[in-house]
């Protein structure tokens, strides 16, 4: 099986790339049941770092975890007509449960605003149960005819967010404090991926929703992917589950709601935003092994040094892998740690002992540099914020150089070939939207003319950018 | 709503007050679909620090976790005869998916013995791939006609462990390591709860298996609860999905399994085993807050003190909450928060400030100390081991008294009334046991005559454990 190094090169295929890489880095393989996904133990562990992250910014934002049903009536889903008409294609629904067929046939939760709501229609009474902040991790089903693993997939592990406000105002606020610091701190400052934060058109807004925010990333082929949203929903849920509370005046109100979710989905995002010929480039932020120590020979006292440089980048609090299985060849099982994407690895021989060094090679660079074996240990530990910085300039540098200011709809379409097109949005329009959307090009985000979130679609100055989308 | 002290005393009606304290704590309530679950913010914080407990021993024990599809085909399930005869009563069944009548109905994973190996069958070629050691945390469902919540519900969450293993030895040492380092443990020295540890007997094995392991709590009405299992599944699955292996002298050999889980079932397991009449009593280790500082009332400097109690608190690592809901009376929120269960109570209010006082209240034993302001929160700290060793030997009291040795079948009838019965195997046999099974009594578990694990029923001296159980 010498497959190692044979990835077809992102130059020649881009899609079949991610394929290969997620193949044979051992992430994921198709589940038997059209478009559901195995996640194999390497990428789980990314997905638990990249939770632990997300999971300690949302209870910093003061929200509590709580698990709701996977089964929803299906009768919940109707209640809400723009919610129902965007999840119907989409639902699988249980007919049969106990050996009988089922009264009333229930759904497989696609997403819980509808069953979470007919709680918070119970557990909300007053003002002072005011703001409700509730998340849950789970699956989700959402029936895919394309599947593509991680990044459409039948059934996807995420995290959503369900709050309750007493003021239009609050909830806005909240929508955008998880936008901002739960969603694009983590996507920038621990997956490393420079991601454009906006506010998504009619069109393109959740179902159910009165304002979508959105994080939308650059992949290495330019196209964007949406990466994680949050939605004002009014109170549209508020009105169908009667979620009522008496504000301080004695007067019954509809609450104000929120909702927001990512995804594994997000695991897709960083093979596709750091992933290059060799296979996959690990954040060492969500790095499952930050360093890998090679032993090339069990001689020359190459095993006994290479688990004290190990022993010493636990001590440090480094997530250290030792690899001394010197029955698979040096070569092969050094492609393999760059296509898992281990971000630094340190090689320990016999031949570089005997001059007192070890080789420290940086995966996001290839840099190998041979040094002493006294403070390898420390070097390597160091080199981690440094690949941390340098995939996100990289990545950065990559975003902007694929973003093109326009001015007309036409150059948008043509830019929108290679990566991102900038363009006024008054110079689109809803019908310029509708017309690029059925050419494949559709608008990601709008900001405002700073680089901020526009209130509206009509604010004077508002940017769209537009791309091709996963 | 002054319904805050108002449980049914759990000797009046035991499952009432089990019932009382789930809905008045606030850790869950029924789902819309016949058995599922809420799961409310404080018991999935109880969850979460279970998990954690667990998840962290999983590791240890060298498992990876990965995660496998929801949907199963229905085919696969039908493949290993004793597994499909065991759940087929329970399943749920998706017949519609996109808007469409599938071709081929799929199941909801009741457990994931068969579409795991499938993979495995796939993942494992050689010797060297073995041991395959996966984890996974997920979802399950089991249609259930009498649910009662965290105990028996259609849909439940856990933790399902799935291994491959070179011998029949190495696959039976494994499950016990799982038994012993993982379940048990967690078990009496993070939740408390002193479990009857044995095997199961060939009646109560689980669908599928060659041997069952089990963790036995006796709860607070002398019931069992079985809380944890740890399979041998010899070969079974091995051979219907064809898992084999090349063994280093060139042969294809079937793979020697295991598979284990427990579920949210401990936290039916936490309450029915060192909950009283006032609610739920947390053992420290698993609770979401571990010390609360009450503020009585916001005069004389309290508000200020009880701050910095609770920040002295936090700075030493306590969970800590600061409550100053003035507006609510002090009696009513003390209450509640031993219904909540939490282990160590500091309450804060101007008279005993006056006098250089604050109030330490131990939720277990209901002791007060007043004491000096200096030197509160260290006391409270300590405390907690206090608190966690102290519900360990309650319950471990508890357990004994209800235990009684007997001689023949009809004694044991007679003591499983109250509790435990502890007789000789061969006193009872599968003819006594079937009889007593009849009758609502049950074998919990067998142990080899000196506590440890038997290999087999009929080994000399194998004491039996029969009991009600839930």
């Amino acid at each position: 099986m010498a497959q190692q190094s044979i990835l077809t090169p992102r130059a020649t295929d881009f899609p079949k790339w991610y394929q290969d890489v997620v193949a044979k880095a051992g992430l994921a393989e198709n589940g038997p049941v059209r478009g559901t996904m195995v996640i194999r133990p390497w990428a789980y562990a990314v997905w638990e770092h990249v939770q632990a992250a997300l999971d300690r910014r949302i209870k910093e934002a003061g929200a509590e975890n709580a698990y709701f049903p996977l089964f929803i009536p299906e009768e919940y889903l109707r209640r809400e007509a723009d919610h129902v008409e965007g999840f119907s294609p989409e639902l699988a629904v249980v007919t049969h449960g106990g050996g009988k067929e089922l009264e009333e046939p229930v759904v497989v939760r696609p997403t819980s605003e509808t069953i979470i709501n007919s709680y918070f229609s119970k557990w909300v009474q007053s003002y002072r149960d005011l703001p409700l902040l509730i998340n849950q991790w789970a699956n989700v089903v959402r029936w895919e005819l394309r599947p593509r693993l991680f990044l459409r997939t039948t059934e996807f592990l995420w995290q959503e967010g369900h709050t309750c406000h007493a003021t239009q105002d609050d909830a806005r606020d909240y929508s955008v404090r998880i936008l901002r610091e739960v969603y694009e701190d983590t996507m920038v400052n621990v997956l490393g991926i420079p991601v454009r934060v906006g506010r998504k058109t009619a069109r393109e807004r959740f179902a159910g929703a009165i304002n979508s925010w959105t994080c939308e990333g650059v992949m290495g082929d330019g196209k964007a992917l949406q990466m994680g949203t949050s939605h004002e929903l009014g109170q549209n849920f508020a009105k169908v589950f009667e979620t009522l509370y008496l504000d301080d005046s004695g007067n019954q109100q509809h609450v104000w709601q929120t909702s927001w979710g990512v995804s594994t989905r997000l695991i897709g995002a960083l093979i596709m935003t750091h992933g290059d010929d060799k296979g996959l480039r690990l954040p060492p932020a969500v790095a499952p092994t930050q360093v890998v120590v090679l032993l090339v020979r069990d001689e020359g006292g190459a095993g006994e040094k290479a688990a004290a440089i190990a022993a010493e980048l636990k001590r440090r609090g480094v997530r250290v892998h030792l690899d001394t299985r010197v029955d698979t060849s040096f070569g092969r099982r050094a492609v393999d740690w760059e296509l898992k994407g281990v971000p630094v690895r340190i090689e320990v021989g016999p031949r570089d002992l005997a001059e007192g060094k070890v080789t420290v090679v940086r995966r996001d660079t290839g840099d190998k540099q041979p040094g002493p074996v006294e403070g390898a240990a420390a070097r390597a530990a160091d080199l981690l914020a440094e690949v941390q910085a340098s995939l996100l300039a990289e990545a950065t540098a990559l975003r902007d150089s694929r973003t093109a200011d326009v001015a007309r709809a036409d150059e948008a379409y043509e830019a929108a070939q290679t990566g991102f097109a900038r363009l006024p949005w008054d110079a689109l329009g809803d019908d310029g939207e509708t017309e690029l959307a059925q050419k494949g090009v559709s608008v990601r985000c709008l900001q405002a003319a700073d680089g901020g979130l526009p209130h509206g679609e009509a604010e004077p100055g508002t940017v769209a950018y537009l791309a091709r989308a996963y």
